[in-house]
């Protein structure tokens, strides 16, 4: 059971690098968590386009239930933003739904300092082939402004 | 021996990311390579100080034998360079004189398309503290001229 969920949030991870990395990001799975490696915060995913960064928690979720990110999850994911200058994210995986991309500031914050999604957060994510044409189009934008 | 080799290359690439943490980057270190977690081009660390990223290839040297990096590898470092906007660099961990980083057009060419670090590349490379001070200087005085 415990093994099953892991596996799932596992292969939600690598689904999302597959994706973006076949849509022109550079992107970084972290190492396995819990490992002695993590000397530093690290978030699950980071993805970057031309010099824009992204960091995201990502989350397998199979029913209907909110997600929660503790507080120490939630600050080593914005420390790391805070550091590297990206937006932190959270990557919601469900299944035959697809994909629902939540900016951090856009979720709800709990009482004992993390945040929580729910499905009125979820509804305003967005999905990712969305996020994807956003975050490569904005960069197209900037760079032919730079070329013009 | 070849297992000797591996935890030193694995404790160099430790070093350097606790470094780096340590003085504000945010830091990321690849997963174990030869995992088929690997579906992207990953470089052994990347860095980034606001905005601006590094993508490290790390390599130990013992002796003073020259260090080859194989066009394959070069390749996938060139690669997630250009996807990121990111400076590629070689950072050479040498027991009792530290670190030296080399950005990669400052390596020689071998015909079989990777590229080599001898001594002569050694020598024009700069130090750990030396990068660390460019890099996060380099933010602060466009960090002030934004808000100035």
């Amino acid at each position: 059971m415990q093994n099953t969920r892991r596996r799932r949030g596992f292969e939600a991870e690598r689904e999302l690098v597959r994706k973006l990395w076949s849509k022109g990001f550079a992107v970084m799975r972290a190492p396995a968590s819990g490992a002695r490696t993590r000397l530093a915060a690290y978030p699950d995913v980071v993805a970057i386009f031309r010099g824009k960064i992204y960091a995201f928690e990502v989350k397998y979720r199979r029913d209907n239930s909110p997600i929660y990110i503790d507080k120490n999850q939630l600050e080593k994911l914005l420390e790391f933003s805070r550091r590297a200058g990206a937006t932190p994210l959270v990557a919601v995986k469900r299944p035959n739904k697809g994909w629902k991309l939540i900016p951090v500031d856009m979720a709800k914050q709990t009482n004992s300092g993390g945040i929580k999604i729910d499905d009125e957060v979820l509804d305003k994510g967005i999905g990712l082939d969305e996020f994807i044409a956003m975050a490569t189009s904005a960069s197209l934008k900037k760079f032919i402004k730079n070329i013009g």
